[in-house]
């Protein structure tokens, strides 16, 4: 008993905007034979992320950025582990059993080898179709939840700016926001985004980034009261312009910088005498940092979409082939919402 | 009865670094007559505070940095309000009395009439010099112990890098951080200021940053195992190079920019990826926003001073003619440790 595993592997280091030319698709023999508590896990891959932090890891080590323990590099050739979803197929671990559902790292390809259970949960759908744990109760939504509450610290009727707000983790900041009862405005890279932040996700105001010139003088504009929370997942220009604009005791959660990471020019010049005067606090932070939130966030965010108060935006390619391409368009934007890859139906 | 109140004033705005001739002396007589509850009282300057942060203030409007509530801009011409020590010599308020010693918002002079006593408070000066209040005792030591301590939540052990640590903040700053138990290491601009942080502020280490060519590797040798708590005063090069050698979960406290006041140019180019991937948090701080740690920093400060274990560093020049030079000399690291200006003994 065997499968045939089509996975993606990068052909060596990526500098700059990654390209197809960068991946290969590779298959391998799985032997579905294991040895009883071997440990060894044998999962089909229903769903695989596709997010923006891969790109760091795909950098050499001399350009990366020095080694993270939450992003050792890819190493080219081999499968690349990412969060999905997956089925058990064959088991040599006594806590898991075939057909059982489970969250966690897996890889980009249709099957998972692995001998480390611990990252990996068993799955309870909870009703919710499979994907919407990789999305909005997934790391996204932790991340969002934990990057808005606990770092932002926000006060009702605050005024919240979200850059990349129809990405998979701004989106729901953004619809947090306005469940918590602040003034939302967002970013986004095309005009059917903006209709959607305004029209679908309720957001109070969104403008495309890419037809303003003067971005100081756009978010004045938007926040003519000034800005008091900031949630960055963007970087560069972007992140200038919000200081400039931002209200004393600003807080700015820093949860990603894409246009810095097929670009390592572009970084922020920031104004330190706003940085003091403005007394503005600007925090980096990781999801997994913030674990102690995750039952909160669970049972919140649960509610919102029982009760048809939150939005799930995910997009969605099938196959392992779209793997690449998904992951490409990242930064160029194409994705709305959470940005995930179907490799097989639950069957 | 009149005296003759002699003070600097500006002939106008400042841009770039102040020169000797952006200043003036002027004089103005002075009615000693006041009427009873007029609420105006008549101080006699016996210090005055030098601090960098006037430079902000000193700037045209257009240039300078927004209007922030806590630094008006100076008006040419017109007395320049700095804190200070000063004897009550007439008062139409009847909770001052003559020869009542007072701290608090006075102005770059001989003289002082104000109607607003919410900007003075009485001073008891607790058996020490009256100098110490405008320093250790003063804004300076509050600065240096609410930046550390309520903005960067030091632990016991953690490495800690003072930028001017020679200045009326960082030498503070550093003694605090080593009577707490942290292994500190200062930079500052001349051999004898290093000599000073090592032999008498007791320093772990400290280097003269005119000497390094490379102020990422310097960091680094000295700092192998990377920062935990980066405390500003300087801002640019500096602060990168600092957070190129944070380590996780690191903290900044951005007390001040002193090499961007007379240079907008000179911002620092931050790596987000570093302030996300490090969990690095960057906090602007204003003392005033910390009063109510005032009660806790007296009690310690005064209990470290009166055991010898800590130092009181502060540069004082003598007379109303010496504020230019001392306030132009705070850009050049003239100062070792607070400046400030004697206008009269006490008597």
């Amino acid at each position: 008993m065997e499968v045939i595993n089509r996975f993606i592997a990068l052909k060596s280091h990526v500098e700059g905007a990654p390209r197809e030319s960068d991946f290969e698709l590779k298959t391998e023999a799985i032997s579905l034979m294991v040895e009883p508590h071997s440990n060894c896990i044998i999962l089909k891959n229903l769903y695989v992320s596709i997010d923006p932090y891969q790109m760091n890891r795909m950098k050499s080590y001399s350009s990366s950025h020095k080694a993270v323990d939450s992003s050792a590099g890819i190493v080219p050739g081999q499968a690349i582990e990412a969060q999905g979803i997956a089925k058990v197929v064959a088991s040599g671990n006594p806590d898991y059993e075939k057909d059982h559902l489970v969250v966690g790292f897996i890889s980009w390809g249709e099957y998972t080898v692995t001998k480390s259970p611990a990252s990996l949960a068993k799955l309870d759908p909870l009703g919710f179709p499979l994907s919407y744990h990789l999305s909005i109760l997934g790391s996204s939504g932790l991340t969002a939840y934990a990057g808005f509450f606990d770092i932002c610290k926000p006060r009702k009727g605050e005024k919240v700016f979200v850059s990349a707000a129809c990405g998979s983790v701004g989106n729901l900041v953004g619809q947090y926001a306005k469940l918590f009862g602040c003034y939302v405005v967002g970013c986004a890279g095309s005009k059917e985004k903006v209709a959607l932040l305004k029209d679908k996700l309720g957001f109070d105001d969104a403008f495309n980034y890419k037809e303003q010139t003067d971005l100081k003088s756009t978010l004045k504009r938007y926040f003519p009261d000034g800005i008091d929370i900031y949630f960055d997942n963007v970087g560069s220009e972007m992140l200038e312009a919000a200081i400039t604009n931002m209200n004393n005791f600003g807080r700015i959660s820093a949860c990603g910088a894409i246009s810095e990471y097929t670009n390592m020019e572009r970084k922020p010049t920031i104004d330190m005498i706003d940085i003091v005067y403005k007394r503005i606090k600007m925090q980096g932070f990781l999801m997994p940092d913030h674990l102690n939130l995750h039952s909160e966030f669970m049972s919140t965010t649960c509610v919102y979409i029982r009760n048809g108060k939150i939005q799930i935006l995910e997009d969605v390619s099938n196959g392992v082939e779209s793997i690449p391409s998904s992951f490409i368009g990242l930064f160029s934007g194409d994705n709305v919402g959470k940005k995930m890859v179907k490799l097989f139906e639950e069957d």
